[in-house]
């Protein structure tokens, strides 16, 4: 054991004299630890990571990836030659480790989310699949400052979650300095405890305290921590529990490995998990919704009726909430599937990180909030998207239109933030039947996609059996004269009819799209669109920056389209009122639609 | 003190009524604990809110407006009248407060922000101020699931905060349903006193108790939390602890106005403040860095010299970090400035918090990390932007650019996510001397602003003594006969001046645009150069949306101009390498410039 640890430090310290940079003194504290954990109680075939009964190692401390890819090399699952290929140009043992790795789960190096990420998969494990796997994760102790570990701390041990481990590497020392209670783990340790952990502070460098602790974290019936003292840079002199170490290779790469006791080849036999259980899921029926043209009704709840039909049709798929499931309408999708619901309570970080972890073993998870509190989130989900993790967010509540409560409830940036998320879907429902059609198509779209939902109860404008799909877009209106065009989604769509219908009656033809898709988006149908008519007028309720009128503007732009655009949305601070005087005061209203277009269609204007 | 705290009910379902919405209950647990704290122990001059000896009482738990209202009515800081206007159109009394009341320092209304904002207004009270003032909070029992609360409990015992005090309205019951813990505060508590905190459980609807917890939260020497135990609706029995009465109005307020004993006049006499002390701030002299044409310096460096010297020629200059100040050197303050400096740890949250929080007392916050770990702050800059708080932000490490670490580490999405910010400036420096500039200007400016600074060095391309704005940009090469004008900023102006210099080897004369401030841009300097050239090239080190070209093409879209645009940008998931590697491979390098350049201009696309 103690020679295959001296391996991983010699193998960090050479992987990252090869690269030039990493972290290799991350990895050698966390050495010893990892050595017992392959060697006794891992139980992981490296030979098929796709195999559902493996355990789950979630490095959290991501930048100590020299120390998890010289574990590849010990378990046999990468050669040396490989090793030394560590962050070079498209290798895939890059800086951080990824999911392009077949071993790895994923994407970690924003520190905090790893933890947070193990509690979504042994909430899957064990909730869901009653499985018998463990999920461990190594943590580093400068990521304990992050909320998203107390969140995951909080969630696991209400839950009781015992088939999760921690392994705190206490080495001490963070990027620029000493940690907040470097190794005094007493603090940490009654946290954990009062958050109804199994909690353990051993000599992270003593491999029979090593040993006993991963024996007892096992027998514990609650999620176990061990704290586990150690130095950064451990094995060599130079380097040992020395600051300004962090993030570098080490000076003299030759006599550390000399140090070390040279270069070895020790293969670790890593056991194999048990075979896995088959296990049942429950499915209540519930029918397809479908709602009555003229009936208003609001698309969050639409959202919740949709959510609980698709869990009816697909056993895989589960929904989150951040406690607001009552606003949202994920209620109706716990009142169906309770065995696939999942209460977050107010911690939007575990949300997302539980529905991340979730989709690791094949769960569609739906997360829902306010759209607003979604950016709480927004580290999770850009991590997310390098994970490229099968995530379906649905953020309510947004916009001006909410009314009374105020701004600190609107999600106005959402669009922006999502849209700017690698590979992502945002919708943005105006209608239920809409949104039952489009959350069958986030279900079945595989990566990050985001539903916009509105509090406001709208009219119904589409039949039941109308179908969208991702990327399109629908023209409501249009005829060969059309003057101008209006582009709206969401409630600002139900404005821009109004619009039309007021326009059509001081004899001006618009043609009305719904642009439901934000992001991909139809260019052609809004090309065509330019060409067809005089102006655009894009309307949303949303900040003008990055949002729908941009998206357009970015279509129109790259065709070199010169057809005017006129974009409405929403730029100042908005307070409390009725949600169609706020409307009215971010000029988005109908009112402001028509002035807007007939400015548009003057003839000094065109 | 009975009587006040009944007349606080009778207001908050009163308010609640004549708005036909809001949270009356959420505040009638509370009003047993503010009743005692504005009769015994707030020292708060509601004439003069200006006077800096003020105690701060920061609401977190936002949604019991009705309650802070009617407690600005029993000290006679608005009347009857105002207060029935509760969320109507117009009024400052909006469903969450706001800081357009004068006695508000920070909007709330997205829990677990009060109390890390609370943490910096400490912070700068007692660190920087030695003032006597106290900070109290009041905190929901849900928002305690939100690990920035547990930053703040983090970093507020570890720093020894004896001027803060946190009051838990402990009513078991969140918007959806109980609570985690309900009444059982003893896990709470046991964490809470692991952060080194002084800690107290009471009933808090025990006048006596509640007087006596907060002489004992005053005579502590550490930071103190009251978990009271309560009772939401209390007072009046069709709500009291009854569940689905979150966010409601009552449904026979006249009754629950006569069952608490009608209405009432109670007028309650807040002590005064004792006189403000004059306190010191220790400048160290600085020179206003300036660097050598040709010198390769990186912008994060700069940033870090700037800001020492910042610090020299302005007292109100503070700096926090993430524990990242030698990568962002923001450590090169923290060695001219210790007193002002704030090492916040890995809690990006608490960082940006405390820096709203110090912005109440007139401090001018720069707040920096890798800007892509800055997007975990994200609802709290959010937030900030709605509190009009004077909020400097600063993110490092952005785009593919920044080479070996991978893409945990590289932000692609902060100006989309940044720029989608209330009244947000957002600059992007390209050269030393221009950080230095535009970070006096951020200075200068009051607001929510943003600097993107590149990990690589670049050279000195402008003077130490060139002026720039918010707002501005920098054609740098410029001619009569332009062809095609490319617009980059930060580490892709480099690339643009590389191919200008190539493209003019092919008798192309391109004009070059640094647009170094992104929000707000200079829109006049685009439109000029798509009249006066025959295409436009946008290069950034950024996701395609939101961002620099998206600007651009809104700005063309705006004007109606026909001006092709070919926007260059990240758009697949980037890996480890060398910088020049990953440029290469995003397309956005000076090879992709030229050859997108030539396209543009063949005359089949023109």
């Amino acid at each position: 054991m103690r020679e295959l640890a001296q391996q991983l430090r010699v193998d960090a310290v050479r992987s990252s004299a090869a690269a030039g940079s990493g972290h290799p003194t991350s990895g050698m504290s966390a050495a010893d630890l990892m050595a017992v954990l392959f060697t006794k109680y891992l139980r992981y075939d490296f030979d098929a990571p796709e195999n559902e009964a493996n355990d789950h190692l979630v490095f959290s401390k991501g930048h100590a990836s020299p120390l998890l890819y010289a574990l590849y090399k010990a378990a046999g699952a990468i050669d040396d030659e490989e090793l030394l290929t560590f962050r070079e140009f498209g290798s895939r043992l890059q800086g951080h480790p990824t999911p392009e790795i077949p071993w790895v789960d994923v994407a970690t190096g924003s520190l905090g989310q790893g933890l947070p990420i193990a509690v979504g998969i042994a909430l899957a494990a064990a909730k869901l699949e009653s499985s018998e796997l463990r999920v461990w994760t190594l943590c580093g102790d400068s990521e304990l400052a992050e909320g998203s570990t107390w969140e995951a701390f909080e969630h696991a041990g209400y839950t009781g979650l015992s088939n999760l481990t921690a392994i705190v590497d206490v080495n001490r020392l963070g990027q620029r300095g000493p940690t907040m209670h470097e190794w005094d783990t007493s603090k940490l340790a009654a946290r954990a405890a009062a958050c109804d952990w199994h909690v353990q502070e051993i000599d992270g460098h003593d491999f029979d305290a090593i040993d006993d602790a991963y024996a007892k974290a096992l027998a514990a019936d609650r999620p176990a921590v061990i704290f586990a003292r150690t130095k950064k840079g451990s094995g060599v002199a130079a380097v040992e529990d020395q600051p300004n170490w962090h993030g570098k290779p080490l000076a003299d790469p030759e006599a550390a490995v000399e140090e070390l006791g040279g270069i070895r080849d020790v293969r670790v036999e890593v056991q194999a998990p048990p075979p896995a259980k088959p296990f049942e899921i429950e499915r209540a029926p519930v029918e397809r919704p479908s709602y009555e043209l003229g009936e208003k009704v609001a698309t969050r709840a639409a959202y919740g009726d949709a959510l609980a039909w698709l869990g009816s049709i697909d056993e895989r798929v589960v929904a989150l909430d951040g406690e607001v499931g009552n606003s949202t309408y994920a209620e109706r999708f716990a009142a169906k599937h309770p065995d696939r619901f999942f209460e977050m309570y107010i911690a939007e970080q575990q949300m997302v990180a539980s529905a991340i972890g979730m989709q690791t073993r094949g769960w569609k998870p739906f997360a829902s909030s306010f759209g607003a509190f979604l950016s709480r989130a927004y580290d999770f989900v850009r991590m997310g998207a390098i994970s490229d993790a099968d995530l379906k967010l649905c953020g309510s509540h947004v916009g001006v239109s909410i009314g009374a409560d105020g701004p600190s409830q609107m999600a106005l940036e959402d669009i922006a933030s999502l849209r700017a998320v690698l590979g992502s879907v945002v919708l943005y429902p105006s209608d239920p039947n809409q949104t039952v059609a489009l959350l069958d198509l986030m279900r079945q779209h595989r990566g990050v996609s985001y539903m916009r939902t509105t509090r406001e109860k709208t009219p119904v404008v589409y039949g039941a059996d109308e179908s969208f799909e991702i990327g399109g877009s629908r023209t409501i209106r249009s005829g060969d004269g059309d003057a101008i065009c209006l582009i709206g989604a969401g409630i600002t769509l139900h404005e821009c009819l109004t619009a039309a219908d007021r326009l059509a009656e001081n004899g001006v033809a618009a043609r009305v799209i719904d642009l439901y898709s934000v992001k991909p988006v139809d260019a052609d149908t809004i090309l065509a669109a330019a060409e067809e008519t005089r102006a655009l007028v894009t309307v949303e309720d949303h900040w003008h920056e990055g949002g729908i009128g941009e998206t357009v503007a970015g279509v129109l732009a790259d065709a070199g389209s010169g057809t005017p655009l006129v974009r409405l949305a929403v730029s100042e601070r908005p307070g409390s009122g009725p949600p169609q005087a706020l409307l009215a005061a971010a000029g988005i209203d109908a009112d402001h639609i028509v002035a807007a277009a007939e400015r548009a269609l003057q003839p000094s204007a065109a």
